[in-house]
């Protein structure tokens, strides 16, 4: 198959820090989209990638799932896009396409497993998948999204991962006007959580453990605070929320939350893989009919929904653009949670290399 | 008030055996229908209220929420029914009727708390409620359903706890022709999961521990039995159930079930309450939108379908009849689980004693 060579940043292993690689990316075939890529924002999965957190990360490893760029080569059966499009990559670049979940619009859950942007299988070249940390990327169309050209093409960048990770459960358990909804964690996926459930008309709380996120909470749309530390707080909003949408990504104690539901009512896990510790207790889960859920991200076609939305509601993320030889300070900063919200890189950098 | 004696069958203390006792119904106010009790189910929680093993019974206790009985009178403003039906009343014997839960005929969620058949505050008489143990009950009119004569009025008595408790959540989470459900546990309640299950369409599994469980549940309308520690017939049905019902009522690790749900199904506890443990894993429940949740009993007017549904699908519980003499011994055979699958008390017995 043929290939191209383009510029990436990417790691050779768990201990070493970022830096520019060669890597190849297929020539587009029929259905191929070509992708001259301007922004990609930095999960967190990113890092966890990079330094081989979860296991598994093949090396070299290239992040990066969260991509915004101007579309450059289309192949010969491409007749959702053009060149010279704002097109949007995240997650997922291939699945069965076949599976009850496939066929469901729901790509995110492929029985076989989708093939991800980053360190997956790759299906044409063999090896891994890599991300968005990277002059191009060559994807199959199904997999591109349109973005909408009234938003900061930086800004949107996030919403390729955060934002409809965040997006799909507030839909997925029908949130519209009227419905309350509180967010546990105020960061990528939290701030995102915020604005997509006030633009649907929700009432909007955001749990925080500290009292220094209030008023960013406050702008970017939450109707109100509540500390988790402060019983006070807590007990003023029992038996309240219909999703609570918990973005946190480490092992923490969820049944403070689950008491604050609404009758059948649904806290929500997007952030976090692992035991439930402490033990979840099911008593006031049964006496109230609530529930415990996870999601992860999101299908193809409610992430077209939501950049939609997004245009029409003039909604992208809170970001700090960085460049891309900043990357490894900015893994760092992440740790420590100094960023509201979103590192962007501005691939600009790479290419001006 | 104006009250009558009547003949009951209760417990002055935890340790004492049930005896019969004399208790006071309230003579039927306007909305009031006074009901001539046949038979009374013998529920699991007749016999942790008995003994407090769940902590607060007030004594002396008369236990009893599976009530089946002609009505004998019914006061001015009753509307809904006429002396000579054929009348029920489970577990739920009046609500605050203004909540947010009321208002959407879930009595059972009622936000101030319902009021239980036994053991209960009584808004009426002071004091606390008895139950069907008892010659007569009298019962506001909204919480008396019509049990269609057509159904054996012995074996429909545990429709109305065991059988609204399987019957709620199979309605909530729309199950219906082509569904696939799975059923924890063969008991009184789990019986009942697969009778309604299968009469409503649905692909019906149940989990067992033990093999000699398999032929009653086909029996009793299963597609199918999985043992649950064999690991070669759990990974036969990994991502398989849209609803499992379990119906366990002690603690016991819920995560090889998980598994086995579809992706968006639900686990649905309905027995047990209290701490998941082993812990909960949210690993699958993230990566398949799977959810953990929890249901009790139902409300009056699902309580209501269920039983019409039952009526026209000739469909009750399997019971074994007994006298009201012989609870303390049916007490012991149930904590041995020697019962196929519910005790039914004739209350002809307490009558003629």
């Amino acid at each position: 198959m043929e290939t191209t060579q383009v510029k990436a940043f990417g790691t050779i292993s768990a201990e070493a820090p970022l830096k520019e690689l060669i890597i190849s990316r297929r020539e587009p075939i029929a259905d191929d989209v070509e992708i001259d890529i301007l922004f990609c924002g930095v999960c967190h999965s990113d890092l966890h990638t990079a330094r081989n957190d979860w296991g598994g990360t093949r090396y070299e490893a290239v992040p990066g799932h969260e991509i915004v760029g101007r579309i450059t080569r289309v192949g010969s059966a491409v007749s959702k896009f053009k060149v010279g499009d704002l097109a949007g990559v995240g997650c997922i670049v291939d699945s069965c396409r076949t599976c009850s979940s496939c066929q469901q619009d729901l790509e995110n859950y492929c029985i076989p497993g989708f093939t991800g942007t980053y360190n997956a299988a790759d299906k044409h070249l063999g090896g891994h998948t890599f991300g968005g940390y990277a002059e191009k990327v060559v994807v199959h169309q199904h997999y591109v999204l349109s973005v909408p050209e009234n938003l900061d093409p930086a800004a949107a960048a996030p919403l390729l991962c955060a934002g409809v990770t965040t997006w799909s459960p507030l839909k997925h358990w029908n949130i519209n006007a009227g419905s309350t909804v509180a967010v546990v964690g105020l960061g990528g996926l939290g701030h995102m959580a915020v604005k997509l459930a006030k633009a649907l008309g929700a009432h909007v709380t955001l749990f925080s453990r500290s009292a220094n996120k209030v008023q960013d909470a406050i702008d970017l749309g939450a109707d109100q605070v509540v500390i988790s530390t402060d019983d006070a707080q807590m007990n003023a909003v029992q038996g309240t929320f219909d999703l609570i949408i918990d973005t946190v990504p480490y092992m923490h104690d969820i049944n403070p939350y689950v008491t604050t539901l609404n009758i059948s009512g649904t806290l929500v896990l997007v952030g976090y893989l692992g035991p439930l510790e402490p033990m979840l207790n099911s008593a006031p889960m049964v006496m109230g009919r609530k529930a415990v859920a996870g999601s992860v991200i999101g299908g193809i076609a409610e992430t077209q929904e939501m950049l939609d939305f997004c245009g029409q509601h003039h909604i992208v993320s809170e970001i700090e653009i960085i460049k891309m030889q900043d990357i490894n300070e900015a893994y760092e900063r992440m740790l420590k949670s100094d960023v509201r919200y979103r590192f962007v890189i501005d691939m600009a950098s790479l290419k001006a290399n």
